[in-house]
């Protein structure tokens, strides 16, 4: 039977520029058999942290409530909408979200975090790092917290991935009555993400989670800017 | 330590009008230890098997692959996009999708499988059903397959929930560093229902999964239509 459980790991702290994130993350997991990371295990780290660690900080003005809107404005590359205060963008990763990706919450007064410049290197960097230097082999997914038109609230998805597939492609498979299906591309990789933000919270010091029990086959490479971002030209709402 | 557990239903077999979801769900979960429901549990239904119970099956022409094009029309309020034989519409509950949410597959051919007449109310008459009758509280949450503008593959969200949460309102909370958040209304209806699309999968039998360890705070009254349909009034992308 298929069963996946979702963990968050505690006792990560305080991310700072070019902090060694796979070390960070090997040592609080590591700190109790609970948490101890095993191979095939998806990694789901929010991207505050790696934004963090790959110093994309910028100093705002803390005093002025607006003082990040220049930002937003130079991290777009086409502005969507505006509604008072709120700019849905597009950003030059293709990411269509609420101010760029741009966030203050997390982020010492003063400070905005920008989203990290190629997530899935990101990610890579995460898996290699627990490979090669801790000897588990684990896939990484980036996580970000996206608004969506048309359905209220907020849901976390991925910005950036490596050792798991962006989309599964079950075009042609057999449904359960075995005719064959149309189509079926499923983004397994914000399922993932969202699944990890259920025990993650947002005002929690919990900024990885831990997917266990994922389908063997998702496992390979995979990349939210090659299979996740669509592109203009094939986009309806664009 | 936050921990979550999600695992699917087996040997629910194929549903016919009339039949009651509540007594087969709880038969099938009940066939193994492993995954009898306890108070507490978030149930995720596939639309399908509700639509089925439901009798929401329309005939169309088996021989004519067009031939639930006049129903995708009939069930629309709204038409906001056509390329080639894709409709994106809003249907009269409000949601916003391919075809209407009208599905061919895993239906018999012939027959296609129009969405619930309101879902939020198939919820809780599964919920109800359970607790007066089988004496187990658990949520229940019906869950459908939906694309998305700027981002390619499908998810699964929510379109009707009972005993959960639809949004979870973080507006104000402290973030870790224990500054006042500004908007985190967190879509977890939808989260929860992505997340029980990992175990479900598409061609295999599992119409029901069960997510264990949800927040207790999230266990309330909720609606889909009600917390997560956005009116066009609110809408930026209508």
């Amino acid at each position: 039977m298929s069963r996946m459980e979702i963990f968050g790991i505690e006792g990560i702290g305080e991310i700072h520029a070019g902090d060694d994130l796979a070390a960070l993350i090997h040592e609080a997991s590591s700190s109790s058999t609970d948490t101890m990371l095993i191979d095939g295990d998806v990694l789901v780290v929010t991207q505050k942290i790696v934004s963090k660690a790959e110093d994309r900080l910028v100093a705002i003005d803390p005093t002025d409530p607006l003082s990040h809107k220049p930002l937003v404005e130079r991290e777009s590359v086409r502005i969507l909408r505006r509604r008072g205060d709120l700019i849905i963008s597009e950003t030059e990763h293709g990411f269509i979200c609420a101010n760029a990706g741009i966030d203050l919450s997390n982020v010492e007064s003063g400070w905005a975090a920008l989203l990290p410049v190629d997530s899935d290197r990101s990610a890579r960097r995460i898996r290699d790092g627990l490979r090669h230097r801790f000897n588990v082999d684990v896939a990484v997914i980036i996580s970000d917290t996206f608004g969506r038109p048309w359905r209220r609230g907020v849901t976390d998805v991925a910005i950036g991935c490596a050792g798991v597939a962006g989309i599964v492609d079950l075009r042609g498979t057999p449904d359960a009555l075995g005719r064959e299906m149309h189509v079926t591309e499923v983004a397994i990789v914000d399922e993932l993400a969202a699944a990890a933000e259920l025990v993650m919270g947002k005002s929690t010091n919990i900024p990885v989670a831990v997917i266990r029990g994922a389908d063997p086959t998702w496992l390979r490479d995979g990349s939210v800017a090659d299979e996740i971002v669509r592109s203009p030209s094939d986009d309806l709402f664009r």
